[in-house]
This record gives C-alpha cells, sequence and structure tokens, in this order.
C-alpha cells in the first residue's frame, strides 16, 4: 500500500464531494468547512450509529440543548475566567501566536541558543530555570516549550528570537490571555447586560438539564444523558483539515453515578468507548488510550483518558473520558442557587452525583474515519482507491449499474434502485464501462455493487459484488434487500 | 374533546420531557429552547423522514453547510443591508417595540382617536394617507396597521399615543433599521474587518456551494440540495412557545431548474411538500395554502406560497415554497466573481438556472406535529391525554411492560425489549397498575404497548395494545419485530 496523507485526502473529499471548504467561492473561512452530498451521509451515519448504541439502552436518555446559553452558565463552569489561550503578538508585522504552539515554530538550533542567552543573563527567577531545566532532562521533553509555560520567563526568553514570520528582531508583546469563546450580543442594544457566548461545548447543557431530565425521565442513579451538537471555539491556529476547526460536532455523553461507583463506571465507559470504534471497523492499530498524568488533569478531572488515533499526521485525540466528580453540579448549584442534589430512595441518602464523561469528536470522528478507510491498492497492474468504510457508515449503501446501457437494462435497473431506495440511500449510474464505474463506487467506499444484465431479464438474478473482495454473486431480487441486509450486519464478525 | 390550549401542550412538553426553557436553572435565555428525552427524538424523526423523502431520491443531494460563513455571503444576499425590522423604542420606559406588530398594541377606540387625530392635522403626506385610508377600505384592513408601515407617516401616528407599556404620553422615538442577524469576531481582534455573523438561514450555504455539489456529484437539471441545521435571528419580539424562537432549526431544499420550467417545478413541490405533512397524519382540515399577493412578495422571489398550520393562536406559516429565480445565483457571481453558470451539454446553452424553493421550519413543524397529535378522550368515566403521533414520528416505538412485578415477568419482560431495542427506541416499566402505566405511555404518543402475562411463560405469545383504538390482539414473540414494522408502514392506509 503507497503511503496516505492528509493531503491526499483533503483531495479525494474534495473531488467527491465529502468535505469543502466553507464560503468557498469567497476565498474559504478559516477553521469552518461544509459537509458535501458525501460527507454529510458519513457524519450522519457516525452520529446516528453514536447516538443508538448510546441512547438505545434503558440508562441513558437523549437531549437537544440550544447552542445560545444563559452568559451565568459559563461563569459557572469556569469558561469566561479559564477558557483562555496565552497569546503573544509579532509588534511589526501583527501576526498572533499561541504560545504553547510556538516552539513549534523556531529550529532547535535557534532554541538552544536562545535559552544559553537566557541563562547567561536571567538574574529573577533563575532557581525556576534550574528547575525546569532539571525536570526537562529528566522526562525528555522540549525545555524551550517547557520554558513557554511559564509565563514569568518567557517573555526574557522570546526577547532574544526573531518573529518566525516576519524575522524582526525581539518584537514579541507580553503574553496575554485571549478568550476562545465567541461573544454576541441578544436584543437590540449591545451592552455588556445582553453578552451571551456561542457554547464552546455541548456538555454544560446537559448538565443544567440534570434535573430536568431527572424529574421527567423518572430515571435512577445510575443513568447518563446524550446529546450531539455543533460547538465553536475561537482559535488562533486551526490545523490539520478538520482536526482543529472553529465550528465542530461533539458527541458527549454525562453518566451521573454514585461518588463511590466513579472509579467502576470510569472503566467501564472507557473499555464501552474504545470498543465502538473498533466495531464500526477502525484499525486496532491505529488506536490507544492516553491517560492524563495526574499534575496535567484539567481544573475538573479526577481522572481522564483520551482514545487516541493515528492520523497521517501523527497521534491526535478523538475521544476523551473524564471522571469530573461533583464538579459541574455543584459549581452550578452554587451559581444558580438551584438545589442539583440527588435522593437515593432506598437508601435515603442525599447527594451530589459523580460525572463520567465520554466526550467524542463527530468531525474529529468523521477524519479518522475517513483516514482509516483510505486505501490505495494493486490490482493487477492498475492501483485502486477504496475507502473501506464499514457498510453501515458508507455514505452509500449500493450501486445499481446496468452492464450496458441499451437492451432494456436501465429500466429493469430503474426499478430495482426503486425498490431498494426505500431501505437504503442509492446510488444509479449508466456511463461508461463498467469497470470504471465499480472503481468510482470504491473510491467512496460503496460497499455493494448491483449489476443488471441480459442474465436478469432472463431469471430475475443480479450479480451482487462485494467492494473489499471484488468477487461477485448472483442473488435473486427479491432476496437483495435481505442479503445486504444480512452482510451489513455481518460485516466483520467472521 | 376538550379545547387544546398552547398552555397544555407547554405544561404537557415540560413534565414529559419533550421541551424545556433554555438554561432554565439561570432563569432561561428568552427565545431559546431545549429538545428533552421525548423531544430530541421526535425532531430526529421529523428531520430524518424529512431527509428520507427529500435524499433517497434520485435528483436531490444532501448537504451540511458551516453556520459561520463568510461575511461577504450576507452582502450579497441583501441581509446586510435589508434584513432588518423597524423598531421604536419609549424614551421613558425603554420598552422596543417592532413597528409593524405595533398595531396589537392597541385598543381599537385608540386607534381610531389616533387616526382622526393625524387626518386633522397632517400638512405633509396628507395625499398619501389618502390612498393608504381608501386602500385599507377596499381590502378591509387594519387602517393603523396599514399607516404603520408608511416610515414618512408613521411617526406622526404614534405622536398622539401614549406608550402600551408604560403609558407615558407621546415617548416614541424616530423608528430606526434593526438587523436581525446575531454578529460576532473572527480571530482574536474585534476589528470590523473580522466581523461575521450567525446565519439567519441555511439558504445561503447551498447558494454558495451551487458548483462544488455539480462538480462532485455530476448531477444535471433540474436536482436539487436539501440541509437541515440551525439558524439564528435576534428577534425583539419572540412568541408562541416554539414558533417565532431567536435559535430555531430549518429544513431546506433548493431545486435548481431551467428558467423555462420554474412554474412546472413550483407547482409539483408545492403539492409535494403539503402531502408530506398529511402522509404524517397532520390532520389536512387545519392545513392550507397562503399564496403571497404580487405586491407582498420579498425581493428576491417571483411567486411564493406558504404551507399553514391552525395552531391553537391560529394559523401559522410551517413552510414556504418559493420561486427565487436566479436571483441567488446571480448575486453570488457578482459579489464572488465566479461563475455560476450552468452549461447544458445537449443544447450547449450557458445560463443561470432559477431556484424553487422549500424551506420548512424544523421546530415549527415539531410544534404542529405536537400540538396536531395531542387530544383529550372521554374514555367511559375517565378523560385520557394520547398525543396520537403517526408511529413513524413517536419517540417511543414501544413499551413493554410485564403484567405484574413479578413471577419471573419482569425477567421475560426484559428479554423482549432487548430483542425489540436492536431495532426501535423502547420503554420498559413495571411499576403500578398496568392501566395507569397504558395511560402514561399514551400521553408520550407511544403507538404500541407489548405486555408480558402468565400466558407469555406458557405459549410464548404477549398482548400488543394499540395507542388509537386501545384494543389488544395476542402476538407470538417471533413475530413481534415483523408485526410492529408492519403496523408502522400500513399506518391510517386503510
Amino acid at each position: 500500500m503507497t503511503e496516505k496523507t492528509v493531503e491526499k485526502i483533503v483531495s479525494l473529499a474534495k473531488r467527491r464531494g465529502f468535505v469543502f471548504q466553507s464560503s468557498e467561492i469567497y476565498g474559504g473561512l478559516n477553521g469552518c468547512w461544509d459537509y458535501g452530498p458525501l460527507g454529510v451521509e458519513l457524519l450522519k451515519n457516525i452520529k446516528e450509529e453514536w447516538w443508538k448504541s448510546l441512547t438505545y439502552r434503558e440508562d441513558v436518555e437523549g437531549l437537544d440543548a440550544s447552542i445560545l446559553m444563559h452568559p451565568k452558565v459559563w461563569e459557572a463552569s469556569g469558561h469566561v475566567e479559564n477558557f483562555t489561550d496565552p497569546m503573544i503578538d509579532c509588534r511589526n508585522c501583527k501576526a498572533r501566536f499561541r504560545l504553547d504552539t510556538l516552539s513549534e515554530q523556531f529550529s532547535a538550533k535557534k532554541k538552544e541558543r536562545a535559552i544559553r542567552d537566557l541563562k547567561e543573563n536571567i538574574t529573577d527567577g533563575a532557581e525556576e530555570l534550574q528547575k525546569l531545566t532539571e525536570d526537562s532532562l529528566k522526562n525528555n521533553s522540549d525545555l524551550f516549550a517547557d520554558i513557554l509555560e511559564s509565563k514569568d520567563i518567557a517573555p526574557v526568553l522570546l526577547n532574544g528570537l526573531n518573529c518566525p514570520q516576519c524575522g524582526a528582531p525581539s518584537p514579541f508583546t507580553q503574553p496575554r490571555n485571549f478568550n476562545l469563546m465567541f461573544k454576541t450580543y441578544l436584543g437590540s442594544v449591545s451592552e455588556s447586560g445582553n453578552e451571551i457566548f456561542l457554547r464552546p461545548e455541548t456538555a454544560q447543557g446537559i448538565f443544567v438539564n440534570f434535573t430536568n431530565v431527572l424529574n421527567s425521565s423518572r430515571q435512577k442513579l445510575p443513568f447518563g444523558i446524550a446529546q450531539t451538537g455543533k460547538a465553536f471555539r475561537n482559535e488562533i491556529n486551526t490545523k490539520n483539515f478538520l482536526f482543529r476547526t472553529r465550528e465542530f460536532e461533539q458527541m458527549e455523553m454525562q453518566y451521573f453515578v454514585h461518588p463511590s461507583d466513579d472509579k467502576k463506571h470510569f472503566g467501564i465507559w472507557k473499555d464501552t468507548r474504545m470498543q465502538w470504534f473498533k466495531d464500526l471497523g477502525m484499525n486496532p492499530d491505529r488506536l490507544r488510550f492516553h491517560p492524563h498524568a495526574e499534575d496535567k488533569l484539567a481544573h475538573y478531572a479526577k481522572e481522564a483518558v483520551d482514545i487516541e488515533y493515528e492520523f497521517p499526521f501523527g497521534w491526535g485525540e478523538i475521544e476523551g473520558i473524564h471522571n469530573r466528580t461533583d464538579f459541574d453540579l455543584s459549581k452550578h448549584q452554587e451559581y444558580s442557587k438551584k438545589s442539583q442534589l440527588y435522593f437515593d430512595e432506598a437508601t435515603k441518602e442525599k447527594f451530589l452525583p459523580y460525572i463520567i464523561e465520554t466526550s467524542a469528536g463527530a468531525s474529529r470522528s468523521f477524519m479518522a474515519f475517513l483516514a482509516d478507510a483510505y486505501c490505495e491498492e494493486k490490482v493487477n497492474d492498475d492501483t485502486r482507491t477504496v475507502l473501506k468504510f464499514h457498510p453501515k457508515l458508507a455514505p452509500v449503501k449500493a450501486a445499481v449499474l446496468p452492464l450496458v446501457n441499451k437492451d432494456g437494462l436501465p429500466e429493469k435497473s430503474k426499478e430495482v434502485a426503486a425498490v431498494l431506495r426505500k431501505s437504503f440511500r442509492i446510488f444509479y449510474d449508466d456511463k461508461g464501462a463498467v469497470g470504471r464505474r465499480y472503481r468510482r463506487m470504491d473510491e467512496i467506499g460503496t460497499p455493494f455493487c448491483v449489476t443488471i444484465d441480459h442474465t436478469t431479464l432472463e431469471d430475475g438474478t443480479v450479480t451482487l459484488r462485494n467492494r473489499d473482495s471484488m468477487k461477485q454473486e448472483r442473488v435473486h431480487i427479491s432476496a437483495l434487500k435481505s442479503v445486504i441486509e444480512q452482510l451489513i450486519d455481518n460485516w466483520g464478525k467472521n
């Protein structure tokens, strides 16, 4: 197999209608993407599989909270105060850099020199620098990046460097915190009282509805609330196609448990969620857990693990499982003055439940499934590009192709297509050699091709071609729907 | 049947988990709503039926464009300039009113007196006033409302009136235009160059992707592009529950046709879309067409008709079908300098297609289906509340109920529930008298109740209760899934 690159995947995605740049005819909008005819089906299928696996069970309820929320929500959650990135600007060219990603911009040589200069000249903070150096050596990490995380020493370090964009010497401003939430105004007056935010995560919509869902559904602990939806972050550096964008979609489930059960449910959900990706055909060798070290945990988390996928650009998080403790409910109880306590009728105990969160990126999962499915294969002297999607995710389930565009075969084919279309998304194609039509279907990941030939008119059978094995079998039209359904259900299970 | 009111429906919606106020624990966010466990299923089902009926066909492609778009899009579309409401403020109490809805705020008597004063005192604009009076008499319309639409005379009229909120005499400011788009800033600097908008409609995402979809899908005219998604309008007066909100969801399809075919396709889509609501069980007596008079057409439309539903508060638009001509493609061609021409290979003709738009509100359809399903029925001496949803839309497809909570019936019931859950959303309930459990299912519109009794343990049959007829039949467990599927498919078809 030849190498897969982000460029190849982006190119196929655009050419075949999976993903377009947002507002492309106007030069695009950085960090926003549109899902084309095939992309929207793939995305819908991913979300639908997630939804079924999460909510078609007794202990999880669904929810769809609004994107605009009361501004107090973001005070309580800590986003107004803490959802910031430290940024610096180049005074000369006005380029803006996130402090923690700036390290990538400089060569190893430049970094070494900057650190040497720093060590020679620093007086204040010498002790902290000493400790950072020791830690870096011990952890085999990038000392430059480590220093950048120190707000006190970083400006001194950057003083000795040129702007990586325009080359101006020592042009950097002091680092300052930049909030990543998009701000807008509700009502007709742009006053600070009307300031609201586009949600930067869907999770808070679940937390603030905890009592509403509890009371209307009559659930008992442990139970979960699941939701898919858009979220927005005003990222300065968007990158890697769908991986870091400003508008994206999440698939989140918050599972409410008794505090003493947190470890157990954390473990169950960690495994359940990993298995979900594997069951949908993702290559297990490209999946791994990445536990967060205790000193790197977010302020709300007691334990956290990422599910990472190995993209063509390297490993990246596609889902996080977090033990959020009672942080969220206690904050909302404090800020709203509304009790968030749970009453256990059996034990007569009253308490704030702990929350185990499974937070997956729908857009990132989309990119991971797309990258994972991408494949170039030698077939005789030819190379074919195939997207080896699990049929449950494939945008088009089956193509219906008349062998030749005459002799009544197109008419018969359209009949067959109409019948299958009641159950599946179907593509009909009667243009060009059948081999080329197969290749076009391989390229968009269509798992089945139904070909109508002259024998069809005689005995009512068609050929059913399997995308991956390229093998064909004859199937009677009357059995076609159920044969395809069975093949989908049993995919990968032998 | 007793009267259905918006209040009753809102109350049921909250109590049973269809719709909650957004951020309710913080006092709510005006014009925003959250869909609870049952609401999210109903909304998903409506959108899914729409999606299947619109895109499971050869001539329509799907799309999912981003909410944030390039600001030029809204210049080209005319939204920056024209998407405004004329508003006036009360100088005394700061209340703000939309000029065109102000008429409702005054009594008939006050209106008459204000008009009489106006007629006696006006010198400038006397001629226009004369014409307005004649038109009003001819059309049997509200002269006061007609005058409010005249920007020149309206201030004079309002001069003689007191604020309907605080009662202050003649306190109104001059009317001024207020843009309904939510504004935010992309990137880290709040400069005018970075000003972007939350889309006020999903349609533009389709127009700007016309050539992308055309090239990647190889469609030929006529063909359509369909999309569901959120849109945002900074409405001053939100009202009637889900009817006028600030955040809402649309289901839009834009059908590209040869300009000479516009009338034909307008007619086809008008009928197709009306039929869709009826096929999903909406009462035909509460549905009507409302064609727009030629002088009331939007600036982009050549012909327009609304599909209206009779809500408890009166008739309201749930979908609009518009002949948008080549307005949109020509504007985007002009502003983007990218050709939007279509080339017809057969005739060698090059032209801008016309667009027939079918624009439905998902949130409004949700409210219409909910209101239409709501029903109070006398049963013997009792009254039952039933939501008579079409089973395709019902949030829960079937409930599984052990007759008594012992004798192994709960265990058997959970087995049956687990099997059905592979195909449907299932609710399991073993608490309380079975009659009360039926009523709880009626109230949320569950079309089927499967009851497991002692006979089940002997012969493997269960009772299947129909929500509307309340009749029961015995069905073998092995046939249950297919019997339910058939009942759903054939619903309302006898």
